[in-house]
């Protein structure tokens, strides 16, 4: 879709970006569905911190997909302080993920998309700071 | 990450299911770039009708998506709700888009998702009602 | 924030119209802490339902809000499927969150604006159906 | 609705927490409404950035409002740097709503709320950094 931007998309490194934009709705997905199959488990008591982060990384997440995807009026502080934001709330996450990822399969998959996302944010970090 | 989930998904067609989530979260996505990049096209004082069917179809589809990925506690009556709102929204902004695909590509684009994700709840919602 | 809007708003009940949009934001934050507190409640075992529709319903209701804060290229079809919609998201969590209502405040209290969010959505479909 | 949440707040001050939740879903309601009666200003071609800005600004208050109001398993580290990116949106959108707040009452309003959210943001995070 970025393709079809009419105008330049602002000296930023397309490949990080698109990267990036992508990372963070898959992991805005995982995060939704892994704080619903948490609650599903027999021992949804000791996974409420889970819930917790995933949603908070879901909410996160989706945020800064969409602020990434706006190229018009491109503002590198905000940018910036959004990337920020996800991958502090990707980290967390997939620490709290990783923790139990040997026995709910769906937080593996869960912490995977969480440390893509930290990264790919990073990644694009780098090219902006 | 459906594949993970540990009970019984409440009786619904799963591929479905997982076609017609995929099917919301692109949507979603390919409305908000759209609307970027109208508001970034010269003639933006002509596209405002799209952006908004955009942005709507946006929060819509994103809605749709998360309602559609929790399956503990399913209600058949807020997910038939649900989807109809989200067919609704596709339908309205593919319309809409559709008719300046020929000027403009990321129209052509989002046209294409929106169809999709109409196509992909009416599916879903013969399945449930 | 709707009287400085610079053209006519489409026909609609101006005052039913706030009314909805205000109900939606408050549902909207009353599901997701709701959600939050069950969440911390001993026995969340028997509130996973419970949350589930509080995302559910603080998910749509959210949109909602947003699509009748949204004057540009008023659709009535797409306004009365969102409406329908909220209107049985609020319903569902309303009566779920009624269930435990005299054993926990926050759901004494999400219900509350559940049913007030599902009247206001009732009253403004009323007036464009 | 946080009187009633049943475990302790996690230290954090409750008064300037809940006057940044009210603050962040305010904001993100303004800038909805903003960047929709820019749309519809006859003069829309110069207000593309407002509009940008509106729309992310919109987005990182939601989430933010949601964050703040998760007191579950809460995390000072998350916490603050999605209060840092919320003030950043909020510094941007209101910086260019006051460009043109003479102009356009909506701009003039929805810089209240971003100034009044940029504030409240930055006077919780000195109560947690």
């Amino acid at each position: 879709m970025l393709e079809t931007y009419p105008k330049d998309l602002g000296g930023i490194d397309k490949d990080k970006l698109i990267a990036c934009i992508q990372a963070c709705f898959e992991c805005a997905q995982a995060c939704t569905a892994c704080a619903d199959a948490c609650l599903s488990e027999d021992m949804v008591a000791d996974l409420t911190t889970c819930i917790r982060f995933n949603l908070d990384c879901a909410d996160v997440c989706a945020a800064t997909g969409n602020v990434l995807s706006r190229r018009t009026g491109y503002d590198a502080n905000v940018t910036r302080a959004v990337l920020e934001a996800c991958a502090a709330a990707c980290k967390a996450c997939g620490d709290e993920c990783a923790q139990h990822a040997d026995m709910h399969e769906h937080c593996q998959v869960c912490a995977e998309s969480c440390r893509a996302c930290e990264q790919a944010c990073n990644e694009l970090l780098a090219t902006i700071s």
